[in-house]
């Protein structure tokens, strides 16, 4: 594993715990976590349970011993990293956003068809996907079961930007986040709405705005915590997002809108990502913040017992449910990235292509691309390459 | 009508829209209201739409020209002028709860029955039994959409005894109120819970209690509100009522038990009656502060889509509300009374039995009595004369 | 009452209840409804409670007993019946939208210009934010509770045009109709969103889409609904209108974005219109699925104990309550239409302004107007004329 | 750990991830797992992660390098073991319930306070306590935020043996599991409303009822599940257990009643732990089904503004959560079962006394008899001894 932030824990977690829960056809082995600082990534193997820890990622992407690497550091390594790690043929597995711009996602795309011709696999670590409520979404609309979609409705909503004396940490300065909303979280809003519908988005028109434009610096400099100093610097990301898109259409059927929106200044929404798909036969709407349920419309019931259905997804035979606690026993956050450890390591022993694939991370980033791009002309409709 | 208090205005705004948004089989016109003050009375005339005011309930009753009578006066009046009314061949509409003894209760229970022989029909207005949501909650549970019933929980619970210094009223008085959550509320629940069972209580065991059994007198001497004075009196009726039931067994099936709790002092529930019942194949669950709503679950279906159903009861085919608004325009506490006017007419002019009868009214009191009796002798199960 | 539809009915209503709840300055009558079809404006008087029947609008201006005049036609007659009223010096009521066209809108507005000179009141009938829940958001804004606005989400989602083989009504007809979605349930979003902000929108990008472009002629011709014949014809209304705006900064403060969405065609909700405003303090979110609720988040408090607050809007204290039921008993759809009339007679006793004035009813046209255009111009930004 | 089933599973998980999120005192390590069956205990020890299998408890017991007994075999070996190993100096963890009577309970307790004696721990498994939002519930109703407590309502259904055709396994014979949904899920009803309240039960009145008396016999023979067979046997537990408890007063307040029900007929209710505490200031009410949030209502509000406020429980500084994700992530079931782990080493290493202690368990017990002897007496009161 390359990096052990935030993002390490819940990784590392996934690997501790997977094999645990679940029969794997292979049995990964936490071998060696690297970081730069020498003493910190000590401290991060002892903690998060890694046998070794290095400070050179090219020393470990070249030893023989290491099969997968899982890169969780920020945005702008994903590229030459999983290149690397690609071509000495490991399989990789990197946390979203693929990459900072779309060349870098490009790049790591095209790195990953050549290594699927030896079997070397890549996937991008878009783990809302493996919430049992949101696979359950996308099985049901998979199945027909909302029919022709007319309207998908995407958000994800937070509020830790609210206090506009909070610092100006890096994550609020353009040249190190790459974005704000958009891609830290919105992303997820994309991909997922995307992974529930089985449709990919054709353009977008919309709109960046920040609305705190100052804030006090950090008294220790770049960072992403600490004291506030008297000083203050201007914040160069997105505070919202918000953009709607057209979807392509699934075999000539109408190609639906769909409503995003990016924020981190929604007083009181913790983690509100809420994706609704809306067809001609019913309707799933999924929610994070309630993550273990989905609701359910069935328009082809009688018109006087139709409601919304709240579907605990906790029964055995609901996706990933099983290999956990009996019926009515919530999974948590972590959850979803034992079950990406799952399938990553499925797909490698079955030799099958996982998803999301380094091709669904290069669209996203043209979607946050495009959406950009249309901010800076107005809301003007820009297409996706596809 | 004889009474013009809070329960005089909800009758009077049944009777006047009534026929406004149902096709009714009669006209009813709103005569006179019977009051003893006759200042009072006659401003409840003008203020509630009577083309009368009259003190004298007994020379109103032996009038040609009135053919209902609607008593909303207190408990301890309802037998003396419901017997006198059916007696001179009106037809009557009792507020609940029916009479303040077993004993009253029986007597116009008889009435009622002699009554009918003559076509004079009675009727007891527990109007929850008209939100539509509670009645879906009934036909579903008819229609054997819940299967064999297994268990029922009945509540009802306000706040408005939670603050100990608020005035000793009269409806903490024992020889006036008759009882006090029990009977106020407590009665709501046992009622709707058959109602929507079917099913009728055959024994009980439970207990009152009184949490704060000491309050401000009233400076005005007895009466509804008013100024607390410095002396302080004894509450002498229950303010929580909670009590288990043995309901009676439909063909021969499991004989279920239902659970039950009245209270004034539930912090935070301003009118909370939930009334929810397990079954075989399903359960329903319905909840006043969110009367247009009923959730269903749905026990046949596949186990990955069961989930409790959210059915916003405002579609036009759900009982009674075809005749109000389009789909999704919520009805409100009053409408319960409009209905029950539908209903109450439309029996009268198609000479058919209404629902509650005196007789429902009379199970219920023999049901609040038996609680009573219980409570005294340590819980003791105490059955209920059928 | 000019006018005796769907609407009629609710205005009906709210004239003959408002008086038995509420202490009003003046006695309203029910004098005349007037209509072009003889026969069914008869029958209308006789159901809804109007003392006489007209088929000329213009003889009823013209009579010395008419004080107000309550306008409940489609929206191509308000403008000549508005102004022609206000003209004869009579009170205008005039349900929303104020009318089809921003010219139209402007004239009216003129009108009632000129008319507030003499003391003759002029109201648009956005009733939605007179349901007390709605009422409640807008005092906590104004009361500085979210403190500064940064974010709007407003949304009315609907599903009664779901089915595709749905006939075609002349509410999909843009000649009759003036728009779809927009205008019919996208112009309370805005309205609604103004009064609870206390901000108007300066500009606005958006796009309007036809989800079914064809549906089944209605046998009998132009209607508003009956049987579908075999022939098709085209959908000339936007089934569903996405738009972000950009409102006014109060006092120098950030000037914030809003989201809006209006369709007939999200699957399973039935009158789902939503605003949820959040600020620097807090935030409120008002849900008409759930009307006498409203949730409220203080962002004020300790960490540990913040939490949206789910306030049942049926105190005394709570607006227009305290005239109704006891706290924890529910207030429906029409109640909003008594709260009209009672604040409508309240301006017109005390000689001031109601709120919507016809200006802000053609603020909201003018705003429908620019998110056509834009819609027109690839979602380019198109400011409003204020 | 001796035992390795379901809750072994969890213990596992306890005891593998605390470390890795939390910083305890001492290092736990996974030496040692027992059970009778030689090859079964092999498989568990690899599957949960142990480092050795063993089949005979007193011989590890008995070994120098074991500090922790952790005791997850089903409650009629709790007593032999747990007394044992206190015995031996062991610090032990024994799931709950305690014991399946209340002399062995007794004993146990008296070996807990010999050993306290020597500085020996020991700790009953009630991990309900640990979820956040409990924790939570417990802080507020301590610092006084629910003021003087006027009634407690707890409940936890389920509904797993809706299916009178399930098949009847050893949970539904009373010779091995002691009793049904009694013992099963009101112990933790009965334990979480004490932890919350901080009162204890003095007395009880309650039944207890079977639903479906007679089961097809599994295949097998004994077991957990397995196949139906053509012959049927008796349920000789409770499936459902409905009571009532006076809870012990508060210097000198008011001694408040509890309702409580445990069932498996819940039909719709999968793990449905509710637990609601009224007081004359506030309310708090827990349901494990949202496990990640807190309702609380607080009563000294102006009342325009009063509302059940939903927490989530997923700030830094609530309960447990910092050592975890940031706000907004969810926990799941199995993190309650990590702070047990952190509160008991905690406990060990700073030499205070863990709770829930094994006398807080043996009350438990006490009050579960207390309830059978009710139920086989009329529902006569039973007191229960402290």
């Amino acid at each position: 594993m390359i990096g052990y932030g935030f993002m390490g824990a819940a990784h590392s977690q996934g690997w501790r715990v997977a094999p645990r829960f679940f029969d794997l056809p292979a049995q990964p082995s936490m071998s060696v976590v690297v970081g730069r600082n020498s003493g910190a990534v000590t401290a991060a193997a002892a903690k998060w349970g890694w046998e070794e820890a290095a400070t050179d990622w090219r020393e470990v992407i070249a030893r023989d011993d290491i099969d997968i690497v899982d890169i969780v550091t920020p945005g702008d390594t994903h590229a030459e990293i999983a290149i690397a790690a690609l071509e000495a043929g490991k399989h990789v597995l990197c946390e979203k956003p693929l990459a900072n711009s779309v060349a870098e996602a490009e790049a790591m795309t095209d790195a990953a068809a050549r290594a699927a011709e030896r079997g070397v696999r890549a996937m991008v670590g878009f783990t809302y996907r493996r919430v049992p409520a949101a696979t359950l979404a996308r099985d049901l609309v998979a199945a027909g079961r909302v029919g022709e979609i007319r309207q998908v409705r995407a958000s994800y909503r937070q509020d830790w930007l609210s206090d506009a004396e909070g610092p100006l940490t890096w994550r609020l300065q353009k040249e190190r986040a790459g974005s704000g909303a958009l891609g830290d979280i919105g992303a997820h809003a994309v991909d997922l709405s995307e992974y529930i519908t089985g449709l990919r988005l054709q353009s977008v028109s919309g709109i960046l705005d920040t609305i705190v434009t100052e804030r006090p610096l950090l008294a220790e400099g770049i960072g992403l915590s600490g004291t506030a100093s008297a000083e203050r610097g201007a914040v160069t990301v997105d505070d919202v997002a918000i953009f709607s898109g057209r979807y392509g259409s699934a075999n000539g059927a109408y190609a639906p809108l769909g409503t995003f929106e990016a924020t981190r200044f929604a007083t009181g929404r913790k983690n509100a990502l809420r994706i609704e798909v809306s067809g001609s036969l019913g309707a799933v709407a999924f929610y994070l913040e309630r993550m273990n349920e989905l609701d359910f419309f069935d328009a082809t019931l009688p018109p006087t017992e139709q409601g919304f259905r709240k579907i605990l997804v906790t029964e055995p035979d609901h996706p990933y449910v099983g290999a956990w606690w009996p019926a009515g026993h919530m999974l948590g956050y972590e959850h979803g990235f034992s079950h990406q450890v799952v399938d990553f390591v499925t797909a490698i022993a079955e030799q099958t292509q996982p998803h999301p694939s380094f091709a669904d991370g290069l669209h996203v980033q043209r979607v946050l691309d495009a959406v950009e791009r249309s901010s800076a002309t107005g809301s003007s409709w820009v297409p996706i390459q596809s």
